[in-house]
């Protein structure tokens, strides 16, 4: 029940609060792409995977209980929970067995501790709703909820962040250093291995904390971003983003703005898995069938951004709070997204977007019984 | 499920957040001794009036669920989840019946969406705990929790508040109209029983909502300040303040710094029941079981203000939403409670605290049988 991990990281990686210019609300477009495609997704895979009948319901207060692990300010949050609510209303509406009249249903809406959900229940929580409304603060890597409550748990753009760097990337002596650049990006294979083989410790966590808070024959539905198989890091947008801004890092290590060794240490806890490696992972648990695994595709997922500023506070949203955690004061965080702006403008990602791939998996997995896994 | 409530006053009235000079929580070292106070009341209640066999758990996975209405930013609220946590643990230790074995708690806090829950989250909720956290923004006056879920609720220093100013004071053609007065303090009767039976319907809505909530044999402990029997208001510390305070508005609205109407229209929505009041209007709920009421004492609960201006923040920390929701940008809330604490300084509640009562009641409700108020 306790919370055993060190929170170093964690403690750091909350988006940006508030809806000001710097919010991760006012410059996530590209997620609310994803997220619309996610919701076209969940309509057509949640009335064929789910089997009501089965579903373990408590009696005689029958209740459904649905969370979000990494909802942030709860933008796109509560539209995956208002979704999930409306298929299982529609699932229920022509069943005549009174356990399922009083139904009744509750949202979870789950983040780190440090994440604004001030912001989330006076902006974005509806005052008439069809659930009761929770927030769970926490990591989700450990256990946030009672045992076997949880009948659908749902996750977007947030299973990529790590628990951790890696140690063996931040050690000099090691295969694995990862110098001054701040991502796998152009890394030696020993890097992404490091990044690659966190990923797969974190996922395992994650499933297993799920495991037990779900009842059997529950659904999770996961959005992830990833990178397409066979594609070097340095072609997708992503990857092409974070080189860039390690460059920026470099720039103002050498100026003597910010200390050489604080860059050699800085590192993004992220991982962007390939489809084959993510079913790789998630099949090593014993918790969970694999119902489906999807490529992510939405017009919306296309944002064209109308300037290089605004390109620029798309990643500044995400990495703001980490890197301030990390560099202190003595990083200048306009100064580095102002050099980082002026990169993008010259950048092939944003003059020729069409030439770089972001793509995201749609992951549906299903609870086995108790049974199934003894 | 729905809050149909307007929340017109209650998106105002949640404590100042934060931990600054003027945050409740470096400014409620009174509510701090109340709380005390209030531990030790539970720490004898719960194990007697408690019947832990009949309490009703879920099954196979036992869990007890312990909520607190108006936790504001978690101060004494941790302390009360965990006071309760303790005797549970206590009363279970000796029992060799198996379900007692597994069983998990959950918290809830509770609060009005405007509340600061990322400060209760960050600063307050201890990482190891022995519970699962979960927070519940919305009304008490309305649902906010599952059917029958609930064993253990905490309300203190919450249930004074008013969900809203009764229309009566307000209108100048009434018998009940308050003046410039801001507070019931020497009103006409008609006033006082205005206000008097809004917090008869409050309670009763808090009642109802609880009684749908709660499973049966559950306790409520609540905390109420409240006003010595027979004592006229102006003697309490609390009604001489309010007095005090709404002075200064009339001197400013008669500088023209703010308007006389605005003053006239400004009412405080607390009301503090006598014991006898309070016992009235419990028992006309058809749900609960009033298990005893006490009045609170504790040395805690005397505490000294060294300066005026502190006495003077004291009330500050509580009022300043409410008044900024209503005044507007007209009014320099620096300037009212700079006026306030040099009348402060003057006052006898001050100069003579023990010459000024202020009272709390300690309250235990238990759920009645569903069959009990067929």
């Amino acid at each position: 029940m306790e919370d055993e991990r060190k929170m170093s990281i964690s403690e750091a990686v909350a988006m940006n609060g508030g809806n000001g210019p710097c919010s991760y609300e006012q410059n996530s477009s590209y997620q609310k792409g994803v997220a619309a495609a996610a919701m076209d997704m969940i309509k057509e895979a949640l009335p064929t995977t789910l089997d009501l009948y089965h579903l373990p319901l408590s009696s005689p207060n029958p209740i459904i209980r649905i969370a979000d692990f990494g909802c942030s300010t709860g933008l796109t949050s509560i539209q995956a929970i208002e979704t999930i609510v409306q298929c299982l209303l529609d699932l229920i509406k022509p069943i005549k067995e009174p356990r399922f009249h009083t139904l009744e249903f509750q949202a979870i809406f789950s983040d780190l501790p440090t994440n604004d959900f001030n912001t989330l229940f006076t902006n974005h929580l509806p005052v008439r709703r069809r659930y009761y409304a929770m927030a769970a603060p926490g990591s989700f890597h450990g256990r946030l909820l009672p045992t076997a409550s949880l009948h659908f748990a749902y996750s977007s753009y947030a299973l990529h962040w790590l628990s951790r760097i890696p140690q063996e990337i931040l050690d000099k002596s090691s295969r694995a250093w990862n110098g001054e650049r701040i991502f796998h990006v152009n890394s030696p294979a020993e890097v992404v291995g490091a990044y690659s083989a966190q990923f797969g410790r974190d996922m395992e966590m994650f499933l297993s904390a799920r495991a037990e808070e779900m009842v059997s024959e529950g659904l999770i539905f996961m959005v992830v971003p990833g990178e397409p198989d066979l594609v070097h890091d340095s072609q997708t947008t992503f990857g092409s983003e974070l080189e860039l801004l390690g460059s920026c890092l470099v720039d103002m290590a050498n100026e003597g703005i910010i200390s050489k060794a604080k860059v050699e240490s800085f590192n993004l806890p992220e991982y962007f898995p390939s489809e084959k490696e993510l079913k790789q992972v998630i099949s090593r648990n014993e918790f969970f069938h694999i119902e489906r695994i999807q490529t992510l595709s939405h017009p919306k997922m296309h944002v064209a951004f109308p300037t290089p500023e605004s390109r620029s506070l798309f990643l500044r949203v995400a990495f703001e709070g980490l890197l301030c955690h990390h560099f202190g004061n003595e990083l200048i965080i306009d100064d580095l997204f102002h050099r980082y702006s002026l990169k993008v403008a010259k950048s092939l990602f944003f003059l020729k977007p069409e030439s770089h791939e972001s793509i995201s998996f749609f992951v549906v997995l299903k609870r086995k019984k108790s049974e199934e896994n003894m």
